[in-house]
């Protein structure tokens, strides 16, 4: 279904960049599983390096919030930029990280209630306030 | 600027059910300030009420996101659906229920990981894989 | 503010493919008005040219949608892809066709609703039903 | 294939405030076909009401726009936002109430037609027209 | 899947217009084979013969980009927009005129990369600097 | 008009991190000129590092598209995106890499058309053609 070949275990084990890619992903998650994502990205071996340290740069980067927040927010991008992968991935990231499901339903609203007013916003073209103005 | 005129307060106080939703605007907010989209809104009385009842009910519902979380994943989808507006009303909110600048880069960086990836899983239609199915 | 020159008519004048689109849009519209988007596809003729070709089949097409129709759903594409311009634009052509303030009320309620249910739909990954499938 | 089971007429028994959202979808539109939009939404009841609620008034509503006019610009959101369960569903709709296959046609091209132009007044950053300002 | 029949060779060879139309994409292209966007339009036999005449003039119009480029930014708009059967033709259609593994890693890359400066910089609403206008 | 203060030289100064960053700019292109989305960027040094790093690496990475190229496909995301920031900079770096006027209208026109023909796919939910799988 993708537009490349989607890597196996076998062909990384011949490229040192994928492998140490996988294996780092393998580590740092605790856990064997190599999603689709990457497979698809190691065809372009330093794509794939680049893509990996940003994820694990934002999203385990010490900080404010907590990895259950960062991934309901990835959730929301993602659900507004039309990407079912990544909605269904980073849903059950969330879910691994502790998002219940009364925290899945508020979220699912309150993406639900900004796209009506972004929609409603754009359509009247609504000038800003200049209240909202940083000075 | 806008498509509609933007109702001043001399104006709403002659309709009874756009007085309605400003005056329980005010109350909720504990603010004097109407901000422009819903001036805009006004123009239809109905609509100002559904969408006032519903941004009420989702952004204030008791439940278990905080209200600083709540506004930062309404940036989240304001920014990926391209609502300057949005974006500028909604991150005003956040600071103003307590997001700190750190916060606020934790956020902005997040929303554009997402975007990276949600386009490169989109650019490869990489397809889902089956352990993130719900069984 | 254009990434390119908005043409004058005098430099349109110069150019023969581009003052035979600019006369036939001031025909077709028995108006003097050229408005910008011309002036900037007006850089690269044969764009220009096809362009309004498209423009004007689709939306002076005999068929069944009356005209007033047609500017309400161009309206909300312009909207849903965020073209603050072409929200402009159109707004003011489905007015001079006839939309009242109470259809326009309607038109921005369903834009909204609507992006309410896509984006919830798509935080689901609501499946198809079989039942909407033709056969 | 969602990231949220999907609630069965069973499992609705046992939760009033869900049995009574899927009671009234069954009587407003006259059919015994609860689609997987509200199976997936009835996870969460407050949110499910709400969702209902918002489509009823809104689609609903006495006023000017005819039923399948309504969803046909609830086709072009959906259409633009690249919902395919909701072009899909709405498309249903819209047959139900009327829509022809010719009046599919045109509005296919128009949201076509509407897609160029916002793209090229993007790619161009057309400034806006005094002309379209509201004053 | 569609929401319209794909129309097959026997139905096309009995509408003289879409026959016309099929039989040229089949000669232009020098391939026997029609994919389905042609099929689903054909429903319409004035927008089928519109678009591909928009097609052809646009794709395979004398210039200065050559016909792979062309194929590559088509892919970069294709997933902006999320349209993955888009994304999965052209993508074929640019590796049929040459494109590398190599290139198609780095166009992933770049539209990867340019979604995520889009959202940073929708997300902070970065003013234009004086410096890009065009004068 | 940003939702952050624009960082000025002498605060940037003071900031070795954003420092070494702007340095690294003025030093890779050759000018003096740092743009906005630098200077909001700079609120967060770490996040700013992070961007920088990775326009750097993949807009300059050795490889098989020419500067141009890479730009041209960097203007063709921006607009899908809506980012008219993202546009404006974009065209002038293709501009400054060679881009002609004539390529500019090439161009702007795969870009509608292929926004053109992603909507149409999507109101029509064409399913994807065997032919196009990869093996």
């Amino acid at each position: 279904m993708a537009t490349v070949k989607l890597m196996t275990d076998a062909e990384a084990g011949t490229i040192p960049e994928v492998k140490a890619v996988f294996d780092d992903i393998r580590e740092t998650r605790g856990s064997d599983f190599i999603n689709n994502v990457w497979r698809a990205l190691a065809n372009d071996p330093e794509g794939l390096k680049r893509t990996w340290e940003q994820v694990k740069a934002v999203m385990a980067m010490p900080g404010a919030l907590d990895p259950k927040t960062r991934e309901m927010i990835y959730i929301a991008v993602s659900a507004a930029n039309g990407c079912g992968y990544c909605v269904h991935s980073h849903t059950a990231a969330a879910r691994a990280k502790g998002m219940t499901d009364q925290e899945h339903g508020e979220l699912t609203q309150i993406i639900g209630l900004a796209a009506m007013t972004n929609h409603l916003v754009t359509s009247l073209q609504v000038p800003l306030d200049p209240e909202f103005e940083v000075t």
